[in-house]
């Protein structure tokens, strides 16, 4: 129940086991098509150029960046936590002249702040925010964003990496250009594996590049001689096949289930542990409107050691939840409800421990034992 | 029987496919310092700053390259092969200036070519070359390479990502000071890994860097705050925790056979296959003293078609070989005895498997039915 990664089902651990096959094998080319059009699915896009990188959500980022930017090109970047800061970082190693939006953390990203960024910096090329926040648990309007940057001729790169799988994420309907995400968080497969998907507009800007992208295993062209559909999969490197077959097995799971019924859990979940901890007098850093489900940053009620109560958690319950990242680090707790973690016996079993928690440790002597647990079980039973 | 990846052993697999836990799980973290120990067994060096990076052999190249290097720094490049090319274009994205040394695939890197390039180029920082070349089965002599790059007050960068773990790669002894590889291939784990490790020159000359690291995920720096010896582990990102539960698995496999055990299993196995070969006609693109155990390329029969040879061995037998690569591609077959996959039953396997099909075929009428088994038996039995 951390930010990730996820609990794995037992079926995509088992296709993570499967003995490993060459990744040029007919068997596995046939794989990567169902993986890439299972992905469309999911992107809710139509983009051909729709695949899985090599790599964690981090390098799917950069990904994005290195492809989209030139030195010297400008780029508006909406920073309201730690993952639009690491998009501040990376624009400036490949030399653009990045524009940033700074919003408090906790806070979605300020459309009116957006839109008179695109009026004073008409000559940017895209604008790059982070669609879920995972550092803070705070959801931004990926559709308005865009919608701004397509009204000022800009391309839009979001972050999807905590929502993709949880909440809405509709790449053609919104018109985002470049997007990347994880395996690890709402998709529920093991980490390591970053899904990506380029819209046609984005690469034509990519057509149009002067220069190299700088990175030499994130280039776009080269990785589709492999992931490209021409049959021939020319070598660009060994893909990791293993973990491929999970996102196989996971994404099969995900689109079984539904992504609406995927979002209703996700929402569902996150009520129930809500009506919970507001029992327990725990307030969350994000106001109502603009949380997420899957990732409930939390404030640490004063008096606790933050870090001792996670290893009560981890060590007598076995339960993970996250620590703040960043300015709010010591300050926030972030449990995670993403996929497969997205279930009631997480959300009774993480109630019950803390009320336990908070009762021995003294902070919780307004607490009424039993109360929060009674909470819990209303919002599901008036779900039924 | 590929270039890689190669078989994976089932307690490798069980590894693998345990529950995922956190990145910065204490269990993990314990998990991350005996890994980095194991490598340094495994790279047969004392290196602090060894570890697995969270993607395949091509981002290691990249890492070695974009830490080690800045805009107009001169690097030497041995090129015999693709992958001394493929470090030609990093560099180039770059910026750096490369000196090519050329050598014909096949053969090992001159090392009177690398005596005149030290040379003539004493502002080099960086010889660069391939231990093992995956594309054409040669092996160049590193610690020649490495001697006249110090003595020339150079740094030298080796690929050993089929070497690692079949033939020695000393670190220390040798002096390397940047050196990456790949989980998939003699270290017979899944595909996704990096094994890199890097000396203290190595760390000095990334500690008078000028610029920025152009790669947010391959700076070193920023990796360490992961993976240092600094036990609070500060976010990175999020590291793909099953497939490192599966290198420990497999590094432990190595390491309790013993580093000499299993480069003497991985030469015996090639002797079988080469005395079998040899019998049906089949000649290696590579002369004897520079050949690899691990990776035997072989020069496709006149009159055959190699692509369709492939496809029967797979679909009829279920073994992989793999093709010729780049100016080697139709030309040779690349047969791999890596790891796991070094046994006599893949041996006995295959033989028995191209001697049908060349019978089969017309193109054998000279040859003997049986008699390359007999060698394939002879060397074995002889071993004993």
């Amino acid at each position: 129940m951390g930010p990730g990664p996820s609990d794995v089902p037992t079926a995509v651990l088992e296709a993570l086991s499967r003995q490993t096959i060459g990744h040029l094998d007919p068997e596995f080319v046939q794989l990567m098509e169902a993986i890439k059009s299972l992905l469309q699915t999911v992107f809710q896009t139509q983009n051909p150029l729709t695949l899985p990188l090599s790599a964690p959500g981090s390098a799917g980022m950069e990904f994005c960046l290195v492809n989209l930017l030139e030195a010297g090109d400008k780029v508006i970047i909406c920073q309201n936590g730690v993952f639009g800061g690491r998009m501040l970082e990376i624009a400036d190693r490949i030399g653009a002249r990045s524009v940033a939006i700074q919003d408090e953390w906790g806070q979605p990203v300020d459309l009116n702040k957006v839109a008179e960024a695109v009026r004073e910096h008409p000559d940017a090329k895209l604008i790059a925010f982070v669609h879920a926040e995972t550092s803070t648990g705070a959801r931004s309007d990926a559709e308005s964003i865009s919608k701004l940057a397509h009204d000022h001729g800009m391309l839009v790169l979001a972050d999807t990496v905590t929502s993709l799988g949880g909440i809405p994420v509709e790449v053609d309907a919104w018109q985002l250009d470049a997007v990347y995400a994880g395996s690890q968080k709402c998709l529920s497969c093991v980490p390591g594996l970053s899904p990506v998907t380029l819209s046609e507009r984005a690469i034509e800007q990519i057509n149009k590049r002067r220069t190299k992208v700088q990175s030499w295993f994130l280039d776009v062209k080269l990785l589709l001689g492999y992931w490209g559909s021409d049959s021939r999969r020319s070598y660009h490197h060994t893909a990791p096949v293993n973990s491929l077959a999970a996102l196989h097995a996971s994404l099969t799971l995900l689109v079984s289930e539904g992504l609406p019924a995927a979002f209703a859990r996700h929402m569902l979940h996150h009520r129930a542990l809500a009506a919970g901890l507001q029992k327990l007098g725990i307030e969350f850093l994000v106001s109502e409107s603009d949380r997420l489900p899957m990732l409930n940053s939390v404030l640490v009620p004063d008096g606790l050691n933050e870090a001792a109560v996670r290893r009560q958690l981890l060590d007598h319950y076995g339960i993970e939840i996250g620590a703040g990242l960043g300015a709010l680090a010591g300050k926030t707790w972030r449990i995670g409800l993403m996929g497969h973690s997205a279930r009631s016996a997480n959300v009774y079993s993480l109630i019950t421990a803390l009320e336990s928690i908070l009762i021995q440790s003294g902070c919780g002597r307004q607490i009424e034992t039993g109360a929060a647990l009674t909470q819990v079980q209303q919002i599901y039973e008036s779900s039924t």
